[in-house]
Formats: C-alpha cells, structure tokens, sequence
C-alpha cells in the first residue's frame, strides 16, 4: 500500500460527483501513481443530500461547512467543486491553511479574483491545479504529443467551438448558471473557457481578440423547486437572463496562428460539442468530445494517392494514459478525464512538483475571457494582457 | 479532330441513358482517347418515346427495330442496353455482322447463353466489353492499384453487401425486375452481379459458395401504366413474385481469402449501398458507392500511435481517372463511371484489344451467380465451374 | 444503508478487473437498486498477483483456491470470471453450495457442458446469469426498445460482424485464446457469442445456419512469459493454432429473417468492431461498439424529403440507463455495460425474479455456435436444436 | 425541339470548361425547359486553345476577342467566365449591346465595379444573373425549402467555413489568384463570397461584421510556365503575394442571427471544405461540399428517444432538381451545379424574369466582402452598407 494524500471535496453535485469518481478509481487503473488519494471529507449544501452523497460516492465523512474542511489538520488537498462565486474565498482560506488547492474552472470571477488566489497560493507556497479536465482526454494528449513532435508543423488555424443545446426551450427556467451574478457569464465562461485552455495547451498564448455576445432568449421563467444536476422545474413568473446564450470571437496567437472561438447553447442537435481543428503546416488535427475516443489526424507527408484524414481510435497502449485501461477499441468514458486529472494532480504533488494546469494557467484564461468582455463593450479589437 | 468510332445503342431508358450520357461527354474530359464515339443510332421500344429520347441524349438517328440497326454498315459497335431476357439474342446477331459488343451486366439469363455468347464473338474476332461500370469508379481503381502495389498485402477477408430499399413497400407492383422470366432474378443478378465482378476485380476468382435467397413479399399488385424508370403504377390484382428479394452466400477464393456477399431490396434507409471491405496482411480498404469518391485505407504499417482508416477524397490527379476532371474536392457523380467505361472501350478497340472486363467476366460472373442458386437448391456448399 | 449481497469473484485478469468496476461503482451512479454488492472476496491464480488485485479493486479479502471461496457461508453470489474449460466445474460446485452464479461468457465449452450446469442451477434453485454484456449498452437497450415498440416494424435482415485484428502479426504468439482444449473455439466462441446473443436479444430465435471457418495463420510461436491481458511475448519454437481465426456464417430467425455473422480477428484496422444492421418494414438499426454512444436509426415513415440514418447521442434521460450518469453527450465507455450489467443482476436477485440474460440464453447460444461447427463439417444447412 | 437561347461564352479555362458542361447537358436531364441553350461562340486568350476547347466542349465557333462575340447579332446572352479584373468591362460592353448577361463570381473587384455594372443592365433592361453555383447543389435548395417551411424555426446560428489547402507548399508560385491587382483578394473573394452570398440565400442580410485577415506565406516564387487548371510551374525569383491566405470575420444579420466565416487555403487536408451549420429554434442543417448530395437534418420535434443528426442523401424525386437525374443514391458531381443554374438561368430568360441570383446579390455579397476589408483596416466593427 502505497503513500496517501487526504483530500476533502467541497461541492457534491454534478462537478463533485465527477471529482468524486476520479479520486474512487483512480488507484484501480493507476495503481502505482505517487500519493494514493482517500477521501477524507465532503462538504455541500444541505446536510441529507450531502450526506446520501458522501455515503454514494464513498467519502469518509461530510458536513455543510466548509471551514470546518479546511480547518482539519488531516486534510492535505482541498478541492473546490462549487459555483464560480465562491471559488476565491475558499481558495484563499484554503491557502492561508496550507493546503493544497484543485479548483474548478472557470479560476474566479474575474482577473481581480484569479490574481488574488495566485497571491494566496504564492504567499502559502501550496500546490495549485486547476480542473481544465479536456486537456486528460486521451485524444488531447495524443494531439499535443504530435504536436510537440512536429507532426502538424508551424500552425496556421484554430478552429474551436463549444455547441450545447439544453437551454434552447424558452421554457427553460432561470438556473444559476443565467445569473451574472452567480455564474460570471454563460457559455463563454463555461464553454470557451475550455475552448481557450486547450487553445493555449496545443497552440499557445492569444495576444488579441475581437469578439460578440448575444443573448436569444432574454427573459425566463423564474426557477421553481432547485433539483440537482441540469434539470430544473420552472414558476410563472419571469426574469430577466443577464448573461450570454452565446459568444464568438476571432483571435490572433504569439506564434502568428489565427483562431476562432464559439460557444452556444443554443445549437440545436449538439448536446456537447467541443470540438476544435488545427491546421498546420505538416498536418492537421480535429477533435470532437462527442467521440471522445477519436482523434482524427491528417498528414501532408503521406503519399498522394493516401492523404486523407484518419480516425484513429485512441486506444492503443501507444495513447496516452490507455495503456492503463482495455484492450485496443474498449472505448473510456467523459468521466474519465477526471480520473487522468485526479493521477496528474497526485503524481505532481508526490514529486513535490507543480501540477499543470495551475493557477497560472487559469488565470490567462480569464485574461482572455475578460479580453473578449472588453472587446465586445468597445465594439473592437482588444490585446490581451500579458 | 481524331478517329471516330460509330456506335448504335439499344435501349433507350435507364441503361441507355446512362450510356448515351457516356458517349456524349467523354471527349470533353478525354480529348485525347483513340478513337472518339460517335452517336450514330439509338433504338429503343416505343417511336415516340425513342424519338424524344434520341434528341435529348444527341443521337443522329433513331428507330425500334434493333435488326436494322445491326444492318447497317456504319455502326462499328453494337450497345446492348437492353433487359437481360433479350442479351444473348443481340449478342449473336451483333456479332454475326462482325459488331464489337458492348453489353450490360448480368451478360445474360445463364451460363448457357454466356457461353453461347462467347462463342459468337469468339467466332466473329470481334472485340467484346461487358458493363460492370464501377470497375470505373476512381475510388474502385485506386483499390485495386492499392493491391496490385502491395499495400493490403495478403487478402484474407472479402465483405460486400449491396443494399437498396426501392421495393419495400408492399404496394409497390410487379415491374419486369420481379419477373424470374424477364429478369432472370432478383438483386442476385442484378446486384450481386456487381459484387462478385468487384470482388473478381480486387481479390481473385471465387472457387465455392454456399447461399440462402428469400422473397419477403411474395405477391404484388400488377403492374398497371409502365413508366420509364423504376417507377410505376398499380393494379388492384395480385401477381407473384418470383425472383428473390434478397440472396446472401458466403465464398472462397483461390487465394485463400474469405467472403461474404448479399444483395437485398429491403434494407430501408440504404439506396443504393454498394459496399465493400478488404483485409489483408498490410492494410483494409473499404468503399461505399453512396460516398463513391471517397475511400477509406487503412495501414498496419503507420505509426502504432496514428493508425486509423484516412477517408481519402479520390480526386487528386494522382488517382486513377481524376486528372482528367476537376480541382481536389470537386466531386463526380454516379453517371461518370460510364465516361469511364467507355473511354476504356475506346481505346481498347482504337489499340486493337481486348477491352476488360469483357465475355469472359461475363461468364466467369454469371457461373458464380449459378452456383449459388444451385447451392440454395441443394442447401449444400456448391463448387464453382472453373 | 440499503440491503447487500456478498460477492466471490473467480477471475482476476481482463474480464475479472471489468467485473470488479462493476461492483464498485454500480452504487454510485445507481443509489436505489435493490441490493449493493459487497466485494467480499476476489480468488485467482498467483498469490501476489491476486494479492494486489484484491487491494487494487477494492476486495476484501482474496485468495486462489475457488473451493475455499464457495465454501464461505458468507457468500451469497459467485461470479465466473476465468477461461471456458472451467466454467462448469465452477458453476456445478457454486450451485451445489446453493449460490447464486453468474458466469462469464461463453457459457462453456459445449451444449452438453450447459446443459450439465443448467441441471445443477435447477436443482439448487439458485439465480443465475451470463455475461452478455453488450445488451446493457444503452444503445442496444434503445434498439431493443424501439423493436419492441414497433418502430422498426417485421424485421427481414440481421446483418452482424465482430472485427478485430489483434493477431494479425504472424509473431504474436500461441496464447490460450488459439488453443482449443482451453478456449473451445477462436473468434467463434469469443465474438459470434456476443452477435448471436445480440441477434436473439433483438431479432428472435434463430432455426438454422450454415458456416465457414478458416485459420489463415496456422503455426505460431510457443508462449513465452505469460503477461496479463492481451499482451504476450514469444518463444522460437513453433505450434498449431487449433481454433478459427474467422467464422462466418448465415442464418434463418423463426421469425422469417435472414442474417449473416462473422467474427473475425484479421480486419486490419476495426479494433473491437462490433457492428450490427437490423432492417424492417418501418424502420432499420445500425450499432457499432467502437462508437458505443450511438445509434444510427432510420425511420421509413419519415417525410420523404427528410429521410436518412439519423445519430442519436444515447445520453438523454430518456434513453435507457442514462438517466444515472452524465448530462447529454458526456460519454460513458466500454466498462459501464459492467455497472449495467451488475445492477441488473442486483436487482433479479433482489426481487426474487431470474436474471436475464441467463443460462438459458447461454444454452441456446451455445447451440447456434454448435450448429455453425456441425455446418463447417458438414458442409452444408444445420438445424439448430430448439 | 423547343425554342433556343443562343450563348457566347468568354473564358475557356476551369470555369468556362463547367459553365459549357451545364449548356452541354443540361437538355438531357431537362428537356422540358423553356430556352434550350445553343452554343454558338467561345471566346479566350491563345487561338490554338481555345480552338481546341471549342472542339473538346462543342462550341460552334471560336474567337480571341469577346468584342467579336459582343458584336454578333445571333447571341442572345453574354457569359463572363474570366478574371475578376475583366467582369465589369465585359459586363458594360455586353449590357451596351443589349445582350443577357451571367457573370462568375465575384461579381467585380469592388463595389463601385458592382454599380456601375448595375447601372448598365438597368439601362439595357437585360437580364443578369451571378454564378453563386452552391445555391444549385440540390441539398443547398433542400436546406432553402427546409426553412421557408418552417422546419429550422427563428434561426440563431450561421457558421461557414471554405477550407481549401491547395498553396500550402511554400513553393508554389505566385498565381494570378495570389496577386491583388488581378484577384482584388485572396479566399476572401473568391470563397468568402461563396459563403456571403449561402448565408443571404438561408438566413438573410447581413448588418455589420468585424474580420481578420493573415498572409502566412508573403513571398513566393514567380509563375514560370502558366499552364491550365491550377497547376503551375515556379522560377527561382521570388514576388511578393499580395492578398490574405486566410480571412476570418464575424457577422450579425438583419433577423437576429448571428455568423461566423472563414475563407482559407491553408487548412490541410481539406480540399473543397465548403461547410456550413445553421442552428434554428426548431431544428439544425449541417452541409459539407464534399459530400454535396448529403444534407443534414435535426430536428427539435423528433422524439426525445429519437433526436439526432439524420444523414439525408439528396437524391429522391422529392427532392430539387434530383427527379431529373438517376434513382436514389446515384450521386450526382459538382459540375451538376452549373446544368441546374444554367436550367435556371435559361427557364428565367424564357419567362421574361429576372433570374436568381443576379446583379443585386452579387453587389449585396460584395458590399459584404468590402465591410470586412474595412473593419481589417480599421480593427472593428463596420455596418454593411444596406
């Protein structure tokens, strides 16, 4: 039995439960990772829903306080699994524990917000992930290893869109996730949030962007009995929606890539389309999270009466983390990546290194976020501070 | 302005139209072919009907009686696009006034009026080409030079199915094609004619079969006004069906390699599913005539980290025929593989050879279609006649 | 905390960690079932490995006589996890203990080997089940649904394949899985199974067949250190493959349908391609494992100018099993059919009704597979023992 | 034989050779239009060329000057199938002597080009018409259908994309398209304007737009020997490429919608990637060029069991134009476009209609294509003159 890094989780709905996953299986396919993790403690809102999730998903204990958590002495990895307005006070507090911190993205609310929490971790010297869990999808790491190789050359395009389709029902109610208030904005901090990560994981660091915000559906029945996950149950009576249904924009890279960035809910068909090409000059790459378990890859060096884009199944012991899994075509699931996540992050804090993506990391994110905000109030182009 | 070959043409509707559209655009796309057709006379049943037909598809003259076409001194090459009851019968007396044949698939109703066939021509010295058109198609041509260069390697596997749907309404009545007098059978000749002379083409000769046939619907409504094309009108009276619906068998060939074949009418939501797939020791190849300018290649022998199928889109100039149309990605459709196919036949005649495929494919597929009836008799593995 | 039922699990390799992940984390996604399973003890061959399983899956205790297992009084279900020649002597000791059994497919090594254990489950009075897996992938839980709704109407075709390519290296040497004496048959066994069990899971019984079998590579390497799973190393010396590298047979279903099977580990390229086509009169079905999430379907009463194959993501709450996991379009993979799987088998027991698929199911499976060998003998039609 | 339209065709190279196969054809799949094209005069650059084009595509006579052929009394209609820097020139000389005018896209270098042209034929009182050919793809006129019926709903998303990557080779040299003087732009005219004038025809105006433009290769080598077609020799000297490899640009329309294009050459591996995705409150349309006889279709009303991307192939008589051509599943190719605008154009001038597209779309899509020329200059938001 292997050294162990106790954790205590806060948030035990979707996201929770997905961390809680990782942190569950992990060890069964990664047996020999650095830091095995035991879940210590769960902390949510409401204590018989937290308590029925702690005793599903197999967490030691639970409460409804999360400083309780971070007040423990055995507790090394504290993980933020909640809404977007919270993730700053509790990184800080959590920091100023000493612990280490994995939290969920979007960083904050704002660049103010991520910078403080840098300064909070930076100031308690504890280690700092942040959950851009696409980048452990098999097929992403596989693309940025051939990227790293040279397969796809100097890289001219990227081409992302994030499409969801869930609130198109005028009917939908007003959720938190339509709240300025609670959730920062809409698909651009949900979706392209993840469409930049991996923009800067594979491509590199956006210099400036030009972008657009429109909201389809501006008033919404107001939320009736809260029920957990993305279901909801709505009232008659409306309220305004203060965030974006949808946010475009165009970009310029460090490397003299150009891009362009999508997010929507309202793309009628595509439940949870990430999906992003790049085109370089020795090959290209396109990936789409629906079939996550494929990358498809075309190379200008292949012979010419041969080229073409090829599927390949990543599932080969040659793949990225599948060595760990089945045999070739026994294809993994979404909730995997949090099980990649979970390794990565306990790897890096076992060899005392820093776990990646970090802090940093989520913060340029925001820097971009925030970029594309001015960029759509001023009607122009915005640089992206560096 | 070079040489010209004099071409008469019976049957003027689905088939013939195919045909002429061959004839009418094929030096525009191959100027310089050996011998360039020229439209002579088209003959078909019905004066009016082959009048119309014979001004809108650019043939000089016209008529119904196929014998006066035969007679005529300026026609060097006899068309037979006709109903497979009626192919042996023009064969003979084609070749009798020393005609080169062009002929459609399936050759004739049996093995018997092939062989009679083959003895006319072979009689007569006359040159001989039979219509198995997707033999032409560029994707079907790049496989087959594929495995000519060795890049599938040992074959081991053969799987085809042609799937259509047009007759799976109950409704629909009792055309010539479900006629066992007229047609000869069912989707065996007429489909899976093209399946074996692919599989031919791409793996090698057939050596045993064992089969199953089915008719569904065993009565129909007869047929009421016949109307060019597949469509029709009904009666209220019924009529049996005696041809099959669908016609599976599996097969080896003398290399070795093993297959499976089935033609059906009733696979809804395939209309015209002509596809096949290869294995072999180096690499698969697999085609669908739906995306006919497409064709999926895998390599055992790419990266362990990048292998997948790669749709390659046939039309680079580095693939078969392609040089002769339009831009990368600017596709061709169905009818071109009688451009094709007649730029094949013409400049086989213009160099003095025997055009491929020919009689002998002719015969060699219409002995598999028969030991596969003969094996659906016999319920037993049949040997086919070599 | 909802009732339990204490698991032994013999097996401990591939199918062994599949069935493990079934047990750990059927609790999670599915809170409410009638019975959690409680890993009590994992038993297989190697004490340190075994040893390290147990800890790894989450097993209780462990240990690698099966005997010491079925003897426990703690023990209220066994699961079958190891090679076919072993399965009936297990399942008669474990249903002579009076334990609830579920067995790996295929059932055994013969019909008479089922019908041995089918004897003993009868007289012990026990619940028990087989491990088709493949028919708790919501997909193929939707396909079954819509057949029974009608949506697909009459069915007139089964069109299955399971591809792999695997041993395609003429080096990969003689493991247990090309020995008859321990595998009973090669793909046939290993991958027919799973179609003819997908076949009378969707379509109905099937009444006769006819077959091929062909073993391309006939001679490998002895079998250096066995490693686990698929992988393998090689010795010099050479033996004979005594199993099929590839079966293929047709088939006619009680009901009318006609279908055809092939299993086969020589498809370059389709790593675990397990594909099916159901056509009917209203509707067709087409699943491919390889993108398990889906399910293309066809509807004939479509408006004519909308018809084709649509993709449905099987990921709604109105799909089968979904409702537990994820949002729409996050994926589940191969090794929750497992969690399916397991749950279905809780709840049987738990209600006191008999699990399906059972060993019935795996009789009549066993019975096509002994039909198609009688038929590759014979060389010709074989009824199948009703 | 019905009445006749007679055609002088200026431009004899890529695009005069598919403008003369839609006069050439496009009676034997429409025999029932109004004016049947004659083909009285092909007019290029290089006697000895264009002498033979005449030959290979049936042009009855031939010239060097299209003041000749503007000149003749017998030509009903002037077709300008040249370099964009020669439309408005020929335009004003044909509309002068009264002559019906079809245009290639784009419709000039600039909007001032496109008015005067306007200016010209209003004058004349001739009919004009533009070859935006994409809206002659029947699954483009399906998809048209498809909303004016309702079946898409309020629209919310365009998202085009022209991909092509036939200049990626640094060494290809620097073609009259990669020089602004003859081209006026890069992808941006040329395949831009394809797109502009897809999303006027499906979803409606367009108000503003905000775009980047990138020239990732800015030096080449000069033409050597010009040879037809796209290919090309190169000399060692180096020139300066003076319009964009790729342009991007972000859009709002008149009803709400909001866009994304891209023009680019430089997408590897995609060698005609004409794309588009719409996204509507009722349902979604994806097309690709590539796999121009497909449409896809989601439909919001589907059964929640049953939602999902159906693959629509565009070849029933229920579908525009495809009762002209071959049964379902007979794919038609991309020169088919220019027999369907040609039918088009033709059956308008025999109706004494304006035809459509025309002079007014092909400046509304050039208003377009020069907003986002200013909003480069400029790097922001720019209003389409209306």
């Amino acid at each position: 039995m292997g050294k162990e890094i106790s954790v205590g989780l806060i948030g035990h709905l979707f996201m929770g439960k997905a961390h809680s996953l990782g942190y569950k299986d992990v060890a069964m396919f990664f047996p020999d990772m650095e830091l095995k993790p035991r879940m210590k403690m769960l902390v949510g809102l409401g204590e018989e829903s937290v308590r029925k999730a702690a005793e599903q998903y197999g967490w030691e204990s639970h409460g409804t306080d999360y400083k309780a958590l971070i007040a423990r002495d055995d507790i090394d990895l504290v993980d933020i699994a909640t809404g977007n307005d919270t993730h700053r006070e509790m990184a800080l507090a959590a920091a100023a524990a000493g612990k280490h911190i994995f939290c969920e993205k979007p960083m904050a609310m704002n660049v103010a917000e991520c910078k403080d929490m840098i300064a909070a971790v930076e100031k308690a010297g504890v280690k700092h992930c942040i959950d851009f869990n696409y980048r452990c999808v098999p097929a992403v790491a596989l693309a940025r290893k051939m990227i790293d190789d040279g397969l796809i050359g100097k890289i001219y395009h990227w081409r992302g869109v994030y499409l969801q389709d869930w609130i198109m029902d005028p009917k939908f109610p007003l959720v938190w996730r339509l709240i300025k208030e609670k959730a920062g904005s809409g698909p651009h901090g949900d979706l392209n949030a993840h469409l930049i990560d991996l923009a800067r994981f594979l491509v590199g660091e956006i210099t400036e962007v030009v972008g657009m915000m429109e909201t389809f559906i501006k008033k919404r029945p107001l939320l009736g009995e809260a029920v957990g996950g993305l279901s909801a149950t709505a009232q008659e009576e409306m309220g305004d929606v203060t965030v974006d249904d949808a946010t475009l924009f165009l970009a310029r890279f460090a490397n003299g890539a150009v891009g362009s960035f999508e997010a929507t809910r309202f793309a009628g068909g595509r439940r949870n389309g990430n999906r992003f090409e790049i085109n370089g000059s020795e090959g290209s790459i396109a990936f789409n999270l629906e079939r996550m378990n494929e990358l498809e890859y075309y190379s200008r060096n292949d012979p010419a009466y041969a080229q073409g884009f090829r599927t390949i199944i990543v599932g080969e012991s040659a793949h990225p983390y599948m060595g760990a899994w089945w045999p070739p075509g026994h294809i993994i699931g979404w909730q995997h990546t949090f099980v990649h996540q979970v390794y990565n992050l306990c790897n890096s804090i076992g060899r005392n290194q820093m776990p990646s993506p970090n802090f940093y990391d989520g913060l340029k994110c925001q820097q971009v976020l925030e970029a594309v905000e001015v960029s759509v109030e001023n009607r122009e182009w915005v640089k992206v501070e560096q």
